[in-house]
């Protein structure tokens, strides 16, 4: 499939620029961030204090915005990081991890939007859910999506936002307001990890760095993320369950070839 | 042993009901906790910011406050969340890491007293023994400890505090104050792995998200832990060691089943 | 070869003494480091919280401060740890991670030089480049580097600093100003990992915590990294990778022999 070849493509990309990744992420899954950025070839470097955070950004291939466990200091970061990185064209990803949950997390992320502008946002269903509101009803969304399961969500968000929305599930949808693409890959077992959505937007900024395809480098991630879901479920002893799970992640990632897209990515776009 | 039957039955509720525990806890650890949250079969939140921690601890199950590397801004959060965990009758569990350590820690302790009524205190020794002080003076507590390890303290501690005490060591003691239990599961690696005692208390406040006998819930998560600690142990090859045992640490709480409980728990109730 | 036999005895020391090492460190490597400082022995505090550093650092027997992740607050922490470090004899080691990246990370740098006097300072070589700019030109650095791979640079750097200097890379350099010890143990690997610089200063001070020979100190910590990555990549399978890689170095530092050193040291003084 075509574009199961132009993944493998990006991945050689990452792996010879070796993109720098610059993150504003929670500390709870900073490491595994930092090491899945690692292993699929590109760099992390985490940096929140406001008085570095634009020189660091400016500096980077990406930068990843992550509002896991957000407060009143690393906000302001993530805005001047975010400006900073649109005023010197760095793309911008945006995990708005629980937004809905509180209202500082729903705040923080209205504020975002009004100041910077991403090239990716990726969320589970409920997280772009709350952004579709955020940004206008849409009529009968519940009933679209028992219909088409997410796909018109992500194309109208995107549309109006000029972002590329990815909403991350069983199946995955990608859309940058024109083309949609399902992702079938993954398992089920990354729900009980903690940090597999975190790492994937990690993976979304590696590739991000190294194309202005943006629509093309979150379906890279996430079906990066898949296909080493399944490869690590896959390699797993009857004792061994989350924990192995959770290395054989990396390791999995980090032994990514361009077959593994071309033979194992289930992707289509409609 | 009919408690140990009812731990067993406690584990099918928290994988039937996965409740939401909500953690304020140190960076050191907080990985672990949530993946070790995970795979008891509930669901981890970390949020410490003081304008959304009653939010989220409203909607939570429990709430684990644990002082490893505590703040000026954390404590404040510490306290608005288990105040209003005890508005809402959610229970809350203390680790309080440290504790005897600095000034700082102690006089933390002091000020969650005061503020906060606790379901469970779950420590070392040395950190139990610190609160008994502040509560008044035991008299000869070493002695007592030498003649019964610890269960005069914890069952006086629990009587006066109202709080199922739970310290931990080679033999565990649990009391709520009337009712003590020794759990001789366990190994002394356990110790040689950042983390554990955190993650017990996260086990903890997954089994208190589910019942309100918070005694059986403390030996549930603690003996949980001794189990899988002997198990990882066990699994060991020669070449390995630390790193390894804490990987299967969470593997082996994700695939504990019911009558590894009823077979492997040595729980004694005096 | 004399200079093993004398690690291997540093690491009996560390196993005996459990050293207590407080670090002042970043959030994404932080785990790591304490279960390293576990696994080779000693015993890892994390606390950074201003109206406490004093007092752990008293009770210490060395302090790690790594600038990984610094802000505004935990700055102060650092400065006021080090200085009481100082006062009371207790040994500081320094990882000045991404100096030279941002100005933050650089004026910290020269804040701390001003207020406290540092036993071991380790870093790579474009770091330890910018903490020698920071103290004066050399002339022909780079041209000095390419002749004799960096020898001068730490040993001059250490003669005005009157600290040790270590340099980590391909071929580690460690100085104390008069005798300079070249290591060549290590794997390519390492650097595919996050937190392998953090851990490796968390061994530095692991050992200094039981020296007052502080260039030994360091040798035995870089040296002991260096073993125990080869020893994992020579476990890895060819499905694993960085992940299981990770976890097989706390494994290898753990299970570390005597022999390990005088069987596998690679070091040459000149």
């Amino acid at each position: 499939m075509e574009i199961c070849k132009e993944i493998s493509k990006l991945l050689i990309e990452v792996r010879n620029k070796k993109p720098l990744v610059h993150h504003i992420t929670n500390y709870v899954t900073v490491n595994d961030c930092a090491n899945i950025t690692l292993a699929i070839g590109a760099s992390p470097v985490m940096a929140d204090d406001i008085y570095e955070v634009e020189e660091m950004t400016s500096v980077s291939s990406s930068l990843v915005i992550n509002i896991g466990t957000l407060n009143k200091t690393s906000i302001e970061s993530m805005i001047k990081a975010g400006k900073k990185a649109n005023e010197v064209n760095v793309p911008v990803v945006l995990d708005p991890v629980g937004i809905g949950a509180t209202n500082l997390r729903t705040e923080t992320v209205e504020r975002l939007f009004k100041e910077v502008k991403f090239s990716v946002i990726k969320g589970n269903m409920s997280e772009i859910k709350i952004l579709s509101g955020l940004e206008g009803k849409i009529k009968g969304v519940d009933s679209e999506e028992t219909l088409n399961g997410g796909e018109n969500i992500a194309k109208d968000l995107a549309d109006r936002l000029g972002s590329v929305i990815a909403i991350t599930g069983e199946r995955d949808i990608v859309s940058d307001g024109k083309r949609v693409c399902i992702i079938e890959n993954g398992h089920k077992m990354l729900s009980r990890v903690t940090g597999t959505g975190c790492m994937t937007a990690s993976l979304v900024g590696s590739f991000a760095g190294v194309t202005k395809d943006y629509y093309l480098a979150a379906i890279s991630g996430i079906c990066a993320m898949g296909i080493a879901g399944e490869k690590s479920f896959n390699s797993l002893k009857e004792s061994e369950g989350t924990g192995t799970f959770r290395i054989r992640l990396i390791d999995s990632i980090y032994n990514l070839k361009e077959n593994d897209f071309t033979e194992g990515g289930r992707l289509s776009e409609i």
